[in-house]
């Protein structure tokens, strides 16, 4: 499975929502949005917590038992919403 | 100066617009959009980039001089903007 897949990251993301919402926009205050981020950005941080390069108490747990595709899927899925401004 | 100061955060965040856009969208494939990201988040990301508890090649450079009125003003800015998806 060498191609992301946004819809099996959507639903792998179920168990994200909680603090980042459904569609990626953070629900809780120290959450950040992960709506339209650059995917190598979204992989890159996935990875660091799941190897402990990067560190936090949720993240940590959360990523230590995701795949290398389970990652591509979630940055895929996040990544392909669009964000704009609010003017 | 307790209170955070947005417009000094403009100022200060002329140096990551390169980076990440002058309103936070950012402008590099690898770097995260900013704007409307919650600002003890921000804070937090800027103490860790400084502290060394988080590293990344430009941020660890970017982050070491900076005070905590900096990070504050910073973390003000660019929370400051409002983000939405783009239906």
């Amino acid at each position: 499975q060498d191609k992301q897949d946004p819809k099996a990251g959507k639903e792998k993301a179920q168990s994200c929502a909680m603090c980042h919402g459904n569609e990626g926009m953070a629900q809780m205050p120290n959450a950040p949005h992960l709506a339209g981020q650059p995917t190598a950005y979204l992989a890159e941080q996935l990875k660091a917590f799941r190897s402990g390069a990067r560190k936090n108490e949720i993240m940590s747990v959360i990523a230590k038992p995701l795949s290398d595709a389970d990652i591509d899927n979630l940055a895929a899925y996040y990544s392909s919403f669009e964000i704009q401004l609010k003017r």
